[in-house]
């Protein structure tokens, strides 16, 4: 996704350093606070990321019990040198710190959501130095099957905030078509866009499963880590689950072992062929739910969002569904969280920051 | 299923007590030697149960290592006593002993495997105190997605042998007919039996899925374990699985957390809804599979061999299915050690102990 000519703010990135003179130009603290990671983002006014920061400090990983300031603590040490330099620079954050486990809960926004009204939910906590850090909410779809995320949403409308105005100057019309933007990773998120909202989203458990599969079941037994990834067994996962899958994963995963048994999969070879096979699985399913949806994963083009060696092995997934444009979204968090500011009126794009209320 | 005016062998089961005067008429040792589990009985030349042991020296939890006699030292602890007042009684063994893991490795046995194919494979182990044990081969089905089975085909068989018998008795078409056999655990077996041979058959990995989402995923944080088992929540997840399962088991799992989140689901329920989920995607695999052989679970008349806490709640999802005939075959793994045995030479019914060769 190129930078240059989008009316949308662009996002790039000075190197990490100590604070400097830079500071001065502070427009925007956001982070992008999770389960086990942290990270914190300062850009100037135009949008553009002056430094980062990144710990382990997530809301189940904090540097004490949240009872003892430990909320308060990990802020201070992601974000007080930045604001020592730099102090009412608004604060923004999305992710899990807005749970009910989190810093402050900001209540689920119904599907479906627009960036409007992830700024009408956001929700304010001011820290112990001071300062009001305001919280994203995160997005519910009710039904039999509930549905959330929180982080993921911000990322979304990050993703989106390029076409979204270049649509809006170019072709009005194409702002109405659905978008579908997959999010692989530890709980793997799909959804389904349209009209610059949030329509309906599935979440599947993907990554945690083959974590949970290879550390504590005998499948991760014969098991070696490879030097490098097997595209080759992966693919053969992949594509057993899309030809073969009829009996489901619980049933398929077992050929990761007796593959092995019978000499036709390394124990090098098993790792990737398992990863193949969920992948593949999630996929399958996902075009079962986009078929009934008058939808299908061949000749769709979409969007992934996440780890770029992760969104690559998805990338060859897809195209065995027939999915051969599949574009990655870079930098979708920092834009997201710019983008979620700059509606909330903190910021004011390309021109002096706006004070924090 | 009755044993009266059977002319298998009745396997009945006298109380389990010290070796005393029974053991004179010791005809068989049998074992039934798994990855985390030892079984051992001791039966009379008529094929009654006349003492049981078990212990959990499995394979993967010998008493000392392989390499220093712990299948020796397991054996003796649980069969010495029996083989000191009744040496030369011939020993029968089947599980994982014969996996390469194992005390000797007895290859598999390719489907369509019969009674006559497992006896032709059994391999010979002479244990260090002088005595032969027989270890029954397990069964290979070759293919894109090959499956094993080691000690299910003993069981199998064991519930088969009263049939068998009767209908050859009765009437011979009744035996070339198809039985579907499931075997709920740890790892799943569905198999399809015809003509008194396992011609196929599937494992669903779904107990050592649930217990590895249980306890190393983000599902097990908000459970909690209710007094007693929740058949609602569990039937709740059934059918969620049977009429939404579209997107696939990687998907449904979510839904233990966020009907959690929306109070639709206390954390009492949610170990019972995520084991009705599991079990309901393993019938709906199943039954996917049974369509393509022109078959289906409603209307199906099958037996189950296992726990029978765990095959009850078997029969109730499978009645969700439309299958309403599931029997629970009690003894399989006694009796099929014991027709094994017999079909080997390794004893003669009804008469004198044979003398292991």
């Amino acid at each position: 996704m190129k930078q240059a000519g989008s009316p949308t703010p662009a996002v790039s990135h000075a190197a990490r350093g100590p604070v400097g003179a830079d500071h001065a130009r502070a427009a925007l603290i956001a982070l992008d606070w999770g389960t086990t990671s942290l990270r914190a983002y300062l850009y100037d006014a135009s949008g553009n990321v002056l430094a980062t920061r990144a710990s382990t400090a997530g809301i189940m990983n904090l540097p004490r019990n949240a009872e003892q300031g430990g909320f308060d603590a990990a802020f201070d040490d992601a974000c007080g040198a930045w604001l020592e330099h730099a102090p009412g620079v608004p604060v923004i954050a999305a992710g899990m710190v807005g749970s009910a486990q989190g810093w402050l809960e900001a209540p689920y926004v119904d599907t479906p959501a627009s960036a409007e009204a992830l700024v009408a939910g956001i929700v304010r906590v001011e820290a112990a130095c001071g300062v009001t850090l305001h919280i994203v909410p995160g997005v519910l779809q009710r039904g039999e099957l509930p549905n959330v995320m929180r982080g993921e949403e911000t990322q979304i409308f990050g993703a989106l905030g390029e076409e979204a105005s270049a649509t809006n100057a170019a072709n009005s019309t194409d702002s109405a078509r659905r978008a579908l933007i997959g999010l692989p990773g530890t709980h793997a998120k799909w959804a389904v866009v349209q009209a610059g909202r949030i329509e309906r989203f599935h979440t599947f458990m993907t990554g945690e499963v083959f974590a949970a599969l290879r550390e504590h079941t005998i499948l991760g037994r014969t098991m070696l880590t490879p030097d490098r990834p097997d595209t080759g067994a992966f693919l053969h996962g992949v594509n057993i689950a899309r030809e073969k899958g009829q009996a489901g994963v619980l049933a398929t995963i077992f050929s990761a072992r007796t593959l092995g048994l019978t000499g036709q999969l390394s124990r090098e070879q098993q790792p990737d062929y398992l990863s193949g096979l969920l992948i593949g699985h999630e996929l399958a399913g996902l075009d079962a739910v986009l078929v009934q949806q008058q939808s299908a994963l061949a000749g769709q083009s979409l969007r992934l969002i996440g780890n770029e060696a992760l969104c690559e092995r998805y990338r060859l997934a897809l195209a065995q569904f027939g999915c051969v444009q599949a574009e990655l979204v870079k930098h979708a968090t920092e834009r997201g969280l710019w983008r979620v500011a700059s509606q909330a009126g903190l910021v004011k794009p390309a021109a002096q920051a706006a004070r924090a209320g």
